[in-house]
């Protein structure tokens, strides 16, 4: 599971700071999570293929978290795009988008599906034989969501010797592989535990930005691998993060801590800070390990 | 005048070719022409301050024309922009940008005004005591403008000696700078071409983009100081220049020509060809001088 960080950065697009967007690498899938201005661009640096993105995930309609995608879209059917595109985000991103495309004549040449999301309950919103997305319910000034990322558990591994000393026909391998025992010829039971390894452990993934202090998430996103939470400010500014409906990197560490996740990934900072290094400082006083989002930058878990 | 091209290229954004936006420095002026995304950013590297902007001319509702604005107004907001703000464009403008904020229920603080267009004939949209901006009505697949500006006649240059041996009062040199004679206690006329110099030549610059090959701009545009035409394409792509209504480098020189402009600068080549030499060279074989429009690039005319 590979999560690059495309755009990290609260508010405005800067030289070296891009709004907010991120790609997530599971199970085959390249998702796409927020579309920040620029978002573009910085696929290009990060060499990601445009044509692998089939689901894009917006959090809300705030601009620094969705204004590239017109653009994203736009390019798309200029790159000749077929594919179908699924856009999952908050009522009224299909009437913007449409009525955008509709503005230049430009409908895409391609199907482009949106999902629109209404709900205040975590809701699943993707599923395959490999992959659940469901929503967060985050609470920031407009309505908006997180996203889990879960791979399901995988098929066991076959133990090759000990289904070859038991001759067992390769047409149960199958079977094997779901977890079922064997009953030889002779009538004996193979235990499934004697005839496979355990599957790697099923990664997760949760992303939650924007949003104030918000411990009702905790139970959602209990033990992921890897939490990405906004940080916009430290805790001197802590009733600004209210006010504002942000939250600070003291907060985003005690979610991580009383979710229990495998890493915390910081990111959303104001620009009013010299250092993105004092955000990791202040939460590694609750968390460990905390990594700081950095624009183009990938994390792997 | 000072002409800084922020980008000026086809299509898609990529990292070191940014769809169209340029400013035009005139007469205490920083006008903002189109729009496309990451103008922030080509702004700031630019060093162009961005409250300097109060007028902002879109060509036309092409994505790669305008999606950096509802990016910009949003970024005015969070500067504490309280300036007004005035937006020209083609009628339908008004209700994207504003659905835009609404969704993001973040409404501008300062006054921002829109100027819809419909109009198909040359239209003055703005003009105060020093200059004048006209639409230049383009042909595009959709409704397009291009945009004129002229300097307006500048007063006359006070020649300090002359006044000073005819010993006139301070008070009439406001008169005299309008283009007055003055009478003398003594009854005589002095001429005004006595005690004045001529002032500088009002200054002009045309902005062409996008449109197919378009004679009929020609007088509108004759004889301005610098006219920036789209070359999307080069001669040898001239069926498909016509096909999508865009200009080759050789048509752009033609233009050019038959309106005796000072000079042509070019841009919003395809990304098909290799070196944008190729443009110039083009075009230099009809008309000069030539110059080649490039991301960053300052002009001074």
């Amino acid at each position: 599971m590979q999560l690059t960080v495309l755009g990290c950065h609260a508010a405005t697009p800067r030289t070296l700071a891009n709004p907010t967007s991120q790609t997530l690498e599971i199970k085959g899938h390249l998702f796409l999570i927020d579309c920040g201005e620029g978002t573009q661009v910085q696929l290009r640096k990060s060499k990601l293929k445009f044509s692998r993105i089939k689901h894009i995930f917006i959090s809300h309609l705030h601009g620094d978290h969705f204004f590239g995608l017109p653009g994203l879209v736009s390019t798309f059917r200029l790159l000749g795009r077929e594919k179908e595109l699924h856009v999952y985000g908050p009522k009224g991103i299909k009437e913007a988008i449409t009525m955008l495309l509709k503005l230049g004549d430009s409908w895409t040449n391609y199907p482009l599906y949106f999902h629109e999301l209404t709900s205040k309950e975590s809701t699943v919103v993707f599923e395959d034989d490999k992959v659940k997305v469901s929503t967060i319910p985050l609470n920031h000034r407009i309505y908006t969501n997180g996203f889990l990322f879960q791979e399901k558990e995988a098929e066991r591994k076959l133990n090759i010797e000990a289904v070859a000393s038991y001759e067992i026909d390769k047409c149960y391998y199958q079977k094997i592989k779901n977890g079922k025992d064997i009953i030889l010829d002779s009538g004996a039971i193979v235990p499934n535990k004697e005839l496979t390894f355990n599957p790697p452990k099923p990664k997760s993934y949760a992303f939650c930005s924007d949003t104030v202090f918000e411990p009702s998430i905790v139970p959602i996103i209990k033990g992921v691998d890897a939490l990405y939470h906004e940080a916009t400010f430290l805790d001197s500014e802590a009733e600004l993060a209210t006010k504002t409906k942000h939250s600070t990197a003291k907060q985003a560490a005690t979610i991580a801590k009383q979710a229990n996740v495998g890493a915390l990934v910081l990111g959303h900072y104001s620009t009013r800070y010299k250092s993105t290094n004092l955000f990791k400082q202040e939460a590694e006083e609750v968390f460990t390990p905390v990594l700081l989002g950095e624009d183009g930058k990938a994390f792997d878990f």
